[in-house]
C-alpha cells in the first residue's frame, strides 16, 4: 500500500512564532477576516501577504497592523506585503491558498454560455460545465504552488481555500504527493448551524453548531451525513418529522425568492434528497443541484421552485470575492475612519484547527483529504470530505463508511470527471478533459454534438487563462464551428 | 473469495441424448430456428416445449417433428408439447429460456410513456425507463425459474435469450448462486460479421465472421472492443480509417431512414463514440444510445441523424417475436405447404456452443456471465458480457481488462441501477426501484418530480405484469398525480 | 456497500441513570477497579454483577456497596448480583464483556501441549495454537451473548475485555452485525506510557500517557504506530535514535528474568522490528512474539534473549486473572478490615470513553472495530486496532492508512486464519478450523503429520470446552493416534 | 484501470519467415529439442542463437543446420550464432529467454547454505531462501534485456523460461510495461498427463494429455485445480477416490527413493494437499513442498516419506541444464554420428503455441501472465499461471476464480515476498529485499539473527552475480558475523 500524503510526519507549530504566507493575499473578504481572527487568537507571529494584485496586499498589510495597534488585539502579529511567492513561501510554517481570476472575464462565462445550451447552472462553483472550467483555469497554478512549496517550505500545512475545492487540493497532491496540504470549506459548518436552528426550536434545548456533530462524508459540495446528534441526543427523528413537514416542503415562486440573496439556504433540495435517499445532503443547495443535476431543468423558475436562486454572473461581477460570500468587509473605509470597526472573530475553523495544531484542545471538523480510507466505496486518493481530528501536529480523517448505492454511484461519477480532468491537465490534453467534460450530467443532457460546441465555446471564452492547455491539436475542437 | 456459480462442476452433455427444455417454447421466431439448427446438427435427444401458451408450443412441437420426417434433417429429434414447467425441466440437460409478454400490452408503454416526457427511446430493450420497467416485470418470474431449475435439474446448462439479458441473468444467479446459466445475445456476432465485411471491402482478404476475432466487454448492449484481428491481422488501423472515413461520418434524414427496418445498423453511433472514447461500441448502435444516452435528446430527428430508427412501439406490437428481430420464420404456412420450406442453420452461436461442450470443437464466443474477473473496473457479480472459451463441460470467460475510464464509469453507473432494481426486487421495494431508476442517465434529464410521475405513469400502464411489487407502501408513488 | 455495525444510531448515556451489565462480575481483578473508578466517576447509577459463579458476584457486590457507603465515593452507584444473564442484560445500556474458563483446566494445555511439539509459546493469549484454541473454546459463548444483547438490549454500548479480543470481538459481529460493540486493550495504552516516560527521559519535558499520542494501526496485539508524538513534537527522531541505543540493543540472560514477572515488557523485540521494518510494534513484546513467531525459536533461552520471559501455565493457574495481569485487589481482605484500602481510579480508558459518549470531554483512544476503512490493506469486516475518537453518542474510528509491504503481509496472514476459525465456527467444522490453524505461522513450524497431531492434542485436552465443535465428523482427527 | 502489458495489439507471425531470437541459445537441453520441433513445424524463418558462451551457440547453430539437411526436417529453418543480444533481437518476431549462471557456482550454495542452517529444500527453484537468491542473481539481468527487446523488436513475442519463472517474468513487466512477455512452465503439462494417466488406468477410456483438461490458477510452482475432465468426463470423483486409495496414500523411504531420479513426481504431497484443501495442488511435488513448507521440517527423511527426493546441488552441478531435467541430448555424439539421432517432437507447448499465434488452430494452455482478472484475491500486476487460449495474434488469459482462503492465503504471502524483492531491486536495495526474505515462510522458522546470517552467507558466496546489489549499504549485513 503506497503512501498517500504526509510522508514526513506533521510539523509542530511554535504559538509564539508562526510564520503564515498568505497566496491571494489581496482578498477583501478572507484577509480581513483572518486579521481580526488572529488579532484575538493565542498566537503570534507573522503573515506575508502575497498577491500578484501588489497594491491589495499592501492595502491589507496596511489594515493587519492597523489593527495590531487596538488595545483589544490581544495577541502579537507583523503583516508584510510582497509580490514574490517564493519569498513569500520561504520556511513558512502555514501556507493559506485563496485566489481567483477576475469574475467578468470567467465566472460570468462559466453560468452564461451553458446557459445558451439550457444548462441553468446554479453557481457553478465546484462541477457541471462551469466548474469543470473553473478547475482547468486553476489546476496548473496549483500546481505550480504545490511545487513551489516543496521547495521552499515541504513540511508546511497548506490550507486551501480555492474552489472548486476537491480539484484544487487534486492537484496539489498530483504535483507533490507528499504536502501536508488540506482542502477547506465552510458548507458543513453552515449546516451544522442548521441542525442547531432546528434542535433549539423543536426540542427543547439551546443549541449552536459546536453542540451538533454529525457524521459527513462525500466529496466537496456534494457531501451526506447518516448520523447526526445534539449533544449526543440523536437528531434523526427530527429530521425526518422536519422533512415531511411543512417547512420541508415548501415550493417557491420566482416572486419569492427576488430580493433574496442568492446565499440564502432554503433546504428544500436537501429535504427532497433526504426523503428519497434517506441520507442527508450536507451543503448549501445550490452547490447540491450541480450534482443531483435533475433540479436545474427547468429554467430559472424550476430551480426557484426549490428555493435556489442562482448565483448570476452579474451578481458575481459585481461582489467579487474569494468566497462568493456577501461582502462584509471595508478596509478603506475602516482605514479611512469613515465607517466604524469592531474587532471580532469570524467563526471560521480555521483558527480552531490552528490552535489545535499548536498543542491546543483538539477539534472535530470537515476537511478535504485524499480518501484512504475515510470513505468506502470511493477510489482511494480521490479527494474526499469527511471529519477530521485535529490534535497537536496531527490532523486525521475519521473513517465514515459508505453510503446507499445509488448515492455513492452519483458520487463516484462525478471523481471520474474530476480525475480525468486532473489526468488531462499532467499534459494538457484537451481531448481528455472533453471526456471528463462529456460524462458530467449536465453535460449528458446535450445531444454530442452540442456539448463539443459548448465545450469549445467555453474554451473560445476563457482561452487567455488556458495556457496551460494544448489547444492547437486537440479534436475536440475540430469541425466544431467555433472561432478560437 | 466466496464462490459464484457453478459449485458443482460441469455436465457433460451426451451428443445421443440430449434433453432440452424450452421455456417460452410457443416462440415463432426461435423455435423455428432452433429446430432447423437441431436437425443439421451432431447430436440427438428431445426437445420439450413449455409455454402458457399450449397452443403455440403444440405448433411448434408438430413443425418439429415434421421437420425431422425429411431426409435432409440428419439428426434424430422428438418434440413435445407441455404446459407444466416442472414437467419440462425434470431431469433436463439443457434448459433454454426466451419468453416475452403481449407486447401491445407492455413494451408499447416502454416507449410511448417515456416519450410523453420528452425521452425519445430507440428500442427500450434493455436500459432507461422503459428497460427498466420490462425488468421489473421480467425478474421475478425467472427467479421462480431459477428455483425450479434447482429443484429439477441443477446441474443443467441454462442459457437465457429473454432481454433484457444482464437483469434476467442477474435474477437468476441472485436466487439459484449455483446456477449454470450463460445470458445469450447476438450483437456481438452481428458485430463481427460488421468488421468481416469492412475486412473483405477495404483488405485484400475474403473474410467471414468467423476469421474476426476481437476482445470485447460491458455490459450486455453495451459492449466495446479494443482489439480485433481478422486471421490475425490488426484491423485497428482500418477501424481508425474508416472512423474518419465518408461511410464513419455519414448523417442521415429522417428521409433516409423512412423506408428502412430498425434492425438494420448503420453504424454511426459506433464510429462516433470510437473517435471519442478510442475503442469500439460494438452492439447496435439502437442500443448503444439507450446507455450513452445523449444520442437520444433531439427527438426523432435527431435520433435519425445518427441513422438509428426507433424500433416503434407499434412496430413491436405488430412483429412480436422474442428477439424483436424481424419475422422470418411462418410456421403455418410451411406446414400448411403455403410455402416452400428450406432446412437451413440460422447461424446462432448456440449450436457451436452445445456441440464444444458435447465434446465437439472448441469456441470463443461471446457471453453474459457474473464477473468474476473478466472485466476490471467493474464489481465481483454484476452480469457482464465478454468472450468465454467453450469446451467439453466448460463455459471459461477470458479475462478482457477494463476501459478507459470514461467508459468505465459509465458502465459502472449503468451497473448500479441493475443492481439497485436486483436488490429492490428481493423484497418487491418500489421506493427502492425508483432510486434505481431515478439514477438512469435517460431518467435524470427530467425535473425531480416529473422523474416520479414517469415512473408512476408507468406503474400504472403495467400494474397487472407488476404484481411481486409492493405497489401499496411506495411513497414514490404518494403525492403524484397518477391513479393506480 | 453494505453496513458493519451500527444500523441504529448511537444511544445517548444519561449521566445520572446508568444501568450496566458486567458479563463475568466475579472478577478479582477486574470489578474492584471498575468499583473504584464508578465511585469516582460522574455518573450515577446501577451495576449488575451476573457471573455462573453467583457468589464471587454477590461478594463483588458487597465491595461494591461496601466502597459507595466511603466518603469520598463521590458518584452514587448499587450494585446487584445476579445467576439469570437475560435479567442483567435487560434493558441495560452498557455491557462489560470480562470471562474466562478455569485456566488449570484450559490456559495450562494451550502452552503445555505446544511445547511437546517444540512451540516455545510466550503467552498464547491471542494467536499461535493455544490462542487459536482459546478462540474456539470462546467464539460460541460469545455469539450466544451476541443474541441475547439483540434481544435485551440491542442499542446499548458493548465492551468486549475478554482474549482473544480481535477473535471475540469479530464473533459478537458475526451473530449480531448491528451490535455496538467495541474490543478494549490496554497493551496501546501501556505503550503510550512507555513513549512519555522516554521522552521525559530524553527530551526536556515532564511528559505522561495523555501527552502522548500515536497513529496506532494493525489487529490486537499485533498493532504498529508509524508517528508518535509528545504535546506535539514529533518522536520519531528519538525513537530511532533509542532503537539502535544500548537500551534499544540488549541481549537477557534466563539468569536476567528468574525473578522478573512475566508482565514487565523489556520493548527488545520491539526495537528489533522497528530496526526491521521501519514501524513500531505497539503492544506487549510477549504478544508481539506469537504473531512475529521467529522470536520464539530458541525455545526458553531464545525468548528471554530478547526480554520476554514466558507467562507460564503454572503462573495462569496460579494467578487467574481475567486480564492476565498481576492481581493487586484483595476484596475479601479490603472488607474484613485485614488490608487497608485506599480508593484510587485504575488508569483504565473505560471510563474516559463512558464520560466522553455521555457528553463528557471527547477522547481519543485505541479500540478493536470491524475494518470499514481504518486500515489499509486488510479486509473489509476483519476486527482491527487503531485509534477512535469518541464523543457524544459516538465512537469513530480514525483513518490510520497502511503499512509497509511486508508487515501488511503478516498481518494479512493472520486475518486469515481468524476468519477461517470464524467461518468454521458457524458450523462447528473442525476440519475447516484445521484449515486455519495449519497456516499459523507457528505451527507452519511442524511437519504437516504433527500439525495434525498437535490439534487431536489440544481438542483431547479441552474436549468438554469444544461443545459447539463438531467433533465426531472431523477428518483431522482421523488417522492421528490421539485418543479423544 | 491503467493498462497492464500489451499497449500494443499483438503482433501477426508470417509462417513463411518467422525470425526467431533464442537468449541461452548454447543450451544444451532446450535448443536441440526447440531444433527438432521447428524441423517438423508448420513455420520456416531463421533462428538467432545467442549466448555469453559464443561457442556453445555455435555448436547448436551447426546442429541446427545440420537437422535441416535432413529428408524428415519438413519445415526450412536457418540457424546463426552471435554474441551480440542487439544484433540478436533486431527486428525478431519471437524472443525465446532461457539462462542460467554455472551451477556449481550458484544453485550449489543455494541448497547447501540454507541447508547449514536446518532447511533442507527440496529444488530451491523458485522461492525460499535459495529461490529468491536465484531470482536476486537474475532479476536485474531480465530488466536489462527487457530494455533492448523495447529497444529493439518492442512488439515481439518474448516466452521465458528461466526459473524462477514468476520473478523472472515480473521483472520483465516491471522493466517495460508493454512487453508482449509470457513465463512458460511445463508443469502442469506434466500433471495432465498424468491425469489422462489415471483416467485411463481407472475410466474405461484411452487418454492423452490433450484429452484432459483442467481449470488451473496460482503461481508458478504453486498452482491448483478445481476442475479436471477427461473428454468432458468429470474427474472429480475419481481423484478424491485416488487420494484415498492406497496410491494416494504412500509413504516411502530413503530406501525408496535411492535410486530414482528426484525428477520423478510420486504425487504424496499433492494428494495430501488435496485430501487438506480441497483443491489439486498441479506442479511437481518438489516445488510445491518449496512454498507448502511444512513438508520440509525432517530433512532428507520426512521430505523423502512424502515421495520427493531432493534435486541436490551436486546432481544440479552434474546436469546442468536449463530445464534442470535430465540431459536427453547430445549434440556433439550427434554431430560425429556417434550416437544415432532421430528425429522427434518435444512434447512442449511451444510450438502450438506459434503455430495458434500465426493463424493456426487455437489452443489452450497454461501461460504466467501479470494477473488483470484471470485469478481472484491475488493483486493486480502480480505474475500468475492460469490457463490462457491462444489464436491468431492473441494470448488471452481465462479468468479462473479464487481459492479456499487458506490456500489463497498461502499464495498471497509469496506474492508478498515477490513484490518486494521485485520493488527492491529498483534500487538494488538489500535491506528491502531482505524484508522479502524474512517473510518467507522456510525462513521464518530461523530465529531473527539467524536469518540475518543466512542471507549475509548468502549474499557471501554469491556476491560475484549480485553486482546491482548495494552490498555495502545494507544495515542487514551490519552486525553479522559474515565476511563479504
Amino acid at each position: 500500500m503506497e503512501a498517500i500524503g504526509k510522508a514526513t510526519r506533521g510539523q509542530r507549530l511554535d504559538p509564539e512564532d508562526v510564520t503564515i504566507a498568505y497566496v491571494g493575499g489581496g482578498s477583501r473578504q478572507w484577509v480581513p477576516n483572518l486579521v481580526q481572527d488572529l488579532a484575538l487568537s493565542a498566537f503570534d507571529g507573522t503573515v506575508r501577504l502575497y498577491d500578484l494584485d501588489v497594491e491589495a496586499a499592501e492595502r491589507n498589510a496596511e489594515f493587519g497592523n492597523w489593527v495590531q495597534e487596538r488595545e483589544d488585539a490581544t495577541a502579537n502579529w507583523t503583516y508584510e506585503a510582497t509580490g514574490s511567492l517564493d519569498a513569500a513561501l520561504e520556511g513558512a510554517d502555514v501556507v493559506l491558498l485563496s485566489t481567483q481570476y477576475d469574475p467578468s472575464e470567467t465566472f460570468v462565462h462559466d453560468l452564461d454560455v451553458p446557459e445558451e445550451h439550457g444548462i441553468y447552472g446554479a453557481v457553478a462553483a465546484t462541477i457541471g460545465p462551469g466548474g469543470i472550467f473553473r478547475a482547468m483555469r486553476t489546476i496548473h497554478d496549483y500546481k505550480r504552488i504545490a511545487a513551489r512549496v516543496r521547495e521552499h517550505c515541504p513540511d508546511a500545512w497548506v490550507f486551501n481555500f480555492t474552489n472548486p475545492v476537491h480539484f484544487v487540493t487534486r492537484a496539489l497532491y498530483d504535483e507533490y504527493p507528499d504536502i501536508n496540504a488540506v482542502g477547506m470549506c465552510h458548507e458543513v459548518l453552515h449546516a451544522r448551524a442548521h441542525l442547531a436552528d432546528l434542535a433549539s426550536e423543536h426540542l427543547d434545548v439551546d443549541a449552536e453548531r459546536a453542540d451538533v456533530s454529525v457524521n459527513v462524508k462525500g466529496i466537496n459540495h456534494f457531501t451526506w451525513i447518516d448520523e447526526a446528534y445534539c449533544d449526543g441526543v440523536d437528531l434523526w427523528p427530527l429530521l425526518e418529522d422536519v422533512a415531511e413537514s411543512e417547512a420541508g416542503t415548501r415550493e417557491f415562486t420566482p416572486a419569492d425568492l427576488e430580493d433574496a440573496s442568492p446565499f440564502v439556504d432554503n433546504w428544500q433540495v436537501s429535504w427532497e434528497l433526504f426523503r428519497r435517499f434517506g441520507v442527508l445532503p450536507f451543503a448549501g443547495d445550490r452547490h447540491i443541484v450541480e450534482y443531483a443535476n435533475w433540479f436545474l431543468h427547468g429554467g430559472q423558475e424550476g430551480l426557484n421552485r426549490w428555493g435556489v436562486k442562482r448565483t448570476g454572473s452579474d451578481f458575481r461581477a459585481k461582489h467579487w470575492t474569494p468566497a462568493e460570500s456577501e461582502q462584509t468587509t471595508d478596509v478603506e473605509a475602516w482605514l479611512a475612519g469613515e465607517k466604524a470597526f469592531e474587532l471580532e472573530a469570524s467563526g471560521e475553523a480555521f483558527l480552531d484547527i490552528l490552535e489545535a495544531l499548536a498543542g491546543g484542545e483538539s477539534v472535530v471538523t470537515n476537511v478535504n483529504l485524499p480518501n484512504r480510507g475515510q470513505v468506502e466505496g470511493i477510489e482511494r486518493g480521490a479527494v474526499v470530505e469527511t471529519n477530521a481530528v485535529v490534535r497537536a501536529s496531527e490532523i486525521r480523517p475519521l473513517a465514515a463508511g459508505g453510503f446507499p448505492r445509488p448515492v455513492e454511484s452519483m458520487i463516484r461519477g462525478h471523481v471520474d470527471t474530476i480525475e480525468t480532468i486532473i489526468e488531462a491537465a499532467r499534459d494538457g490534453d484537451l481531448d481528455q478533459a472533453f471526456r471528463g467534460f462529456l460524462i458530467d450530467p449536465q453535460v449528458r443532457t446535450l445531444q454530442t454534438e452540442e456539448a463539443a460546441e459548448l465545450f469549445a465555446e467555453l474554451v473560445a471564452a476563457e482561452e487567455e487563462y488556458l495556457d496551460d492547455w494544448n489547444v492547437a491539436d486537440a479534436d475536440v475542437l475540430d469541425g466544431v464551428d467555433v472561432e478560437i
